[in-house]
């Protein structure tokens, strides 16, 4: 199976390659991600600890759309955070549970922010700091994947839809 | 094109539909979520407005795993928050400048929430209630989709990742 050469003792996998799925919807690449991480051991580990290093080093990050799904970029500008959905090309999808390196012992997938799962989806908050809606791109604060990972998606942050509920006044 | 019956005045279309793509990766659902909505005209417009009904209602919802992505909830339970990804089967892809119903003018659709969208991948923030890993449960406190919708990931919501930069505080 694709990817069996990156399980690790301890790790199960499942009796199949999500990768090798032949049902399920298939998704659009809306474009790409210009990134300045070139290989996956540059890469950081998560959006706060890219944030870090290229505030840092002074390195810039952005979205570009391709040219037919550009008009979707209309009134964008009125936020300051977008989600940002992205598919994570180069990651095994049937390692359903896991043992990262920086944790002790093995846990399922769905209780970390892998890339290794079944739908290889990561998502970043990233603040917006231009866009070029005819040229098809949005300058961002920060992105912790490979440069050229293809885009899903992007919409605004919303606090009122993607706070948990109590979380802001400790009321819950 | 599928969805065409769906297209009010003033909005743009893309000219092919995503929802017939031959190539792009494949989503496989790993479950489905069971909510208390049955039809598309008694959905909440968003989490929010759905956590609001189902608190009044006493309405209650839940994730559902298929057997095989059981194990990849190992260790959930120590998180109080998830995120929680579904596919909006009944949603057309190929609107990309839309006028909603509760909006002045036209928007592009990476600046809505709407479930038309490209990829359409709904994203909420939810509380987790109970755990039952065998059975491939997870009770949440609420959910604004169709009962049925599938299920494509489920990860923890963790503030050092998916709070905007500098919100928190107001330093920005």
């Amino acid at each position: 199976m694709a990817g069996d050469d990156q399980v690790r003792e301890g790790e199960i996998t499942l009796p199949f390659d999500p990768g090798a799925a032949t049902d399920g919807p298939r998704c659009v690449f809306i474009g790409h991600v210009q990134s300045p991480w070139k290989s996956r051991a540059e890469c950081p580990r998560n959006i706060s600890q890219a944030r870090g290093r290229m505030e840092r080093e002074g390195l810039t990050a952005a979205l570009h759309i391709r040219e037919p799904y550009r008009p979707g970029l209309r009134e964008l500008a009125q936020f300051r955070h977008v989600i940002v959905l992205y598919w994570m090309h180069e990651a095994a999808r049937h390692i359903i549970v896991q043992r990262p390196r920086h944790m002790p012992g093995a846990r399922g997938v769905f209780s970390l922010r892998s890339p290794v799962r079944p739908n290889p989806i990561a998502l970043s908050t990233v603040r917006v700091l231009e866009i070029d809606e005819a040229a098809g791109v949005i300058g961002i604060d920060a992105i912790d994947c490979l440069d050229g990972t293809p885009l899903i998606d992007v919409r605004p942050w919303n606090p009122e839809i993607d706070m948990p509920p109590g979380w802001r006044s400790g009321e819950e």
